[in-house]
């Protein structure tokens, strides 16, 4: 590993002389290129100003803290030669959830992580509105300074906390879909969502400065922000794609999935990378079934049917009576219902399998998950055949999703080496059970890598090195986005998935036996 | 020529399409870098932030405003593709005046120039007394903005009188010495007058914006700062070398000196340049004479003594009836008086010579150059024995300055091959009256350029080429500044050239002949 992309280095400044009366600024230029060995040093201009009387307190006897990557030397500020600790700031910048965590520079130890709602969910819960709204006048002002009058406000917090100064956050790097990335920066966002699709800046050059979009921290910070590949496809999954190591793997092929209510592919290694989004829909997060939920307390995330007795078991966070379930615990119950015989290859419930806990309400037939007695509600835990029937849709558009990348490059999912699940959902999903519904290829499992946020791995991971700095902006430049063709052949590959696990029975060998009986 | 710093091109853009759905900026930069063999091209994130609306606005027909130089390339700005006039301000900032000029950079056309008070004369007409009222709280601030509120000022007149708008200022070059250039930036100068003598910063790594100073022009226009060499050799001197040319001569030896309250020498070619700098005292400016006085409308400039008759004719700017004598009158004077025999070597009246033009009050020798009748003021415009006295002085001061700078590269007067005057005031002098003084060498009168402001001179040229650009950083770069150690040799040298010419005759032959009178 190299050096850090931000640290303080201890360059030699000579005192300056009668026979040595260069300027201040151009004396620690000077010492900093013979140090660093570099030909170029960029100093701000508010940092010219101070640096005659910060290099007088300190008779001259600083360190110096700079950023650098293979283009750019910049020299942030200077400090007493004893040292200063100075820290990082990497943001998870989520549509619903922001994650910031508080990093020290000098010895790249993790001090402290805070997780808030994004303020702008009053504006809007989902991206569209915000970016309708942005379209008004002072609408995308409005939009940006929530976002950063409440990250503020935990930055502040995050220093209180451990009594620093926010003089020295000295870099902040920040991934995010585009649409929030243009939100966060005070971009518009209005051609974003409508076609051709066109964002406004998908690369920067140069990494901005923390204060360009107010944020609270030295005056000099840099502020890294994640590239987008386009519209549908942000930082937040290069920083995946950085986190996850795929991009520095020479042989293995990889593929990594952020499953969500988009599923957004990337397949290669070190050498290719391509990637795709598509609508999955809702299902798999638990978002449509009326006991689907949010992970939190009293959730169940882990169920496991007994295909003798078809005794119901199941884990709720907390060990709390259940009020719900989560996306993770839905594709437990559908993959284990289909082992016990509950439901057949096309989702349907088999009656003489379901037994008292299937019931019909309004036409509906609905399966009683927990019964009223031992809910957390007060009231059945149930699963109706269209919520199945929906999950069903949403693995179907997954699978036909996957299926299409790899076929794009002429590969099997054979050749895949390893397979990374994104996001923190992803890191709740037993990969059998999702092998059992059909929604991922019959892999070996340990295959199958949860990866848990990787936004927020991503954008700490930038301050490890300026090798992983690079290695954003190669992924930025290498990756080759396809867009999905909803043709006629992904429609007969999506038909062919919307069974369990699959119509063609030999692509999933390790769900053969349950299919046959 | 090369190409010049500022400059339009129109690089071919594509509209973006589905199949080209790229992000606005990048789509730009992409076009840029293509139409200019670059590998990089900063855009300053408030363009960014503009860019979307600018390329709709335009069909994506559009212009770009490009700074260039060797290591940057930046996008200062887009305008409809049928093109907009661009403009850039070369700035002279002189302690005392300030001059001004615009120019049109589509066809580098001078159009107009203001010249106007410094306005920190209000606060002192001496740096000294300015750099102390720096170092008080707020003073710094205070003069700074002083002076950018009458800049603007004048920048806003500029822009009225010929209907353009401050927006299409997208480049601001500004030469002045090193103390003027603190005080203009927001610079601390205390350090500059005391030992050792610090200026904050001599050269940028990279232009400023002229936002960072608070200048009205594009909110990206560029802010070209002549660097610095040191304390007692500023931008102002760069701007001379390069309007000189004399770092484009790969033969010939070249000499430039800038006559005033200070002598600035610079020797050397294209392959070398040495600089020094040296106390003359104001007597060549004519600040000394009770008669002596700033050039203006009936100022004596030129004179002329029958050394026959003994007769002086004069002449005065706008021939008004004479109010004073200007610094290039009083050399003038002082060699015809010389040749006419009316002053010895020494610089002392010769009474029989003088006849009744000489009077004496209390105890001190005048000599009546206007008699109170001929005189603008209505009474005897007179010079003194101490005016004399003085002038010799400050003559002997810049001929021993000039010589020592040529013994320390072991070279000879007649190795020049151009002898470069700088300085209003150096356009003035009658080089024959300056050689007859001893003031300058002897040497060919061809071999003597007056240049006039080389400050605005070199500040525009600027804007011509970027090779002049890269000329400014080389000169900065090679040129080795000695410090003139008044020794005992320097004091020597100084004794032997207080007389007229010199009291080695040998070294002026075009002025033997009076001597030997």
């Amino acid at each position: 590993m190299t050096e850090r992309l931000i640290r303080v280095v201890r360059p030699e400044i000579n005192h300056p002389s009668l026979q040595d009366n260069t300027a201040d600024t151009d004396r620690v230029v000077k010492a900093l290129k013979k140090h660093l060995g570099v030909n170029s040093i960029d100093v701000d201009f508010s940092l010219i100003k101070e640096l005659p009387y910060k290099l007088r307190d300190n008779s001259y006897k600083i360190c110096a803290c700079i950023f650098q990557t293979n283009d750019i030397v910049e020299l942030i500020d200077v400090y007493p030669a004893e040292g200063t600790d100075i820290y990082g700031i990497a943001i998870d910048l989520g549509s619903s959830t922001i994650v910031m965590d508080l990093i020290r520079l000098n010895d790249l130890k993790n001090i402290d992580e805070v997780t808030f709602r994004n303020p702008q969910i009053e504006i809007g819960t989902d991206i569209l509105t915000r970016i309708h709204y942005a379209s008004k006048p002072e609408g995308l002002n409005k939009l940006q300074s929530m976002l950063i009058d409440e990250m503020n406000k935990y930055i502040q917090q995050l220093c209180d906390r451990h009594n620093i100064s926010t003089d020295t956050i000295v870099g902040i790097s920040v991934a995010g879909n585009t649409s929030m990335t243009h939100l966060f920066l005070g971009l518009t966002p209005q051609w974003i969502c409508r076609e051709p699709y066109i964002p406004v800046i998908n690369k920067f050059e140069r990494p901005l400065k923390a204060y360009q979009v107010g944020l609270k921290a030295n005056k000099r910070a840099m502020l890294i922000v994640f590239p987008n590949v386009g519209s549908y496809f942000g930082g937040d999954l290069i920083a995946g794609i950085l986190a996850s190591g795929m991009a520095r793997q020479n042989e293995e092929i990889c593929m990594l999935v952020d499953v969500g209510t988009n599923a957004e592919v990337v397949l290669g290694n070190g050498d290719w990378l391509i990637a795709c989004a598509g609508a999955a829909g809702p299902a798999l997060e638990g978002g449509v079934a009326n006991i689907g939920m949010m992970a939190g307390p009293g959730v169940i995330d882990r169920v496991k049917i007994d295909p003798e007795t078809l005794e119901i078991e199941y884990h709720t966070i907390d060990d709390l009576p259940p009020v719900g379930i989560c996306g993770s615990g839905l594709i437990d119950l559908v993959a284990q219902m289909f082992i016990a015989g509950m439901i057949d290859m096309r989702g349907k419930f088999v009656p003489e399998r379901c037994g008292n806990r299937l019931v019909e309400k309004d036409g509906i037939m609905y399966f009683i998950v927990v019964p009223a007695e031992e809910s957390g509600t007060g009231e059945d835990l149930t699963l109706s055949q269209p919520d199945i029937d929906s999950l069903i849709r949403s693995k179907a558009a997954m699978y036909t999703i996957l299926t299409t990348i790899i076929n794009t490059v002429n590969l099997s999912f054979n050749d895949i080496g390893k397979f990374y699940i994104a996001g923190t959902f992803g890191s709740y999903i037993n990969p059998q059970s999702a092998i059992t519904i059909g929604m991922i290829p019959d892999l070996p499992l340990d295959t199958y890598v949860a990866l848990g946020n990787t936004s927020i791995k991503g954008a700490s991971l930038i301050f490890k090195s300026k090798d992983y700095y690079e290695e954003m902006l190669k992924i930025r430049d290498m990756i080759t986005y396809i867009e999905l063709n909803v043709n006629q052949e992904f429609m007969q590959l999506f038909s062919a998935a919307k069974f369990i696990p699959h119509t063609d029975r030999s692509l999933f060998p390790s769900v053969k036996q349950y299919n046959e009986k």
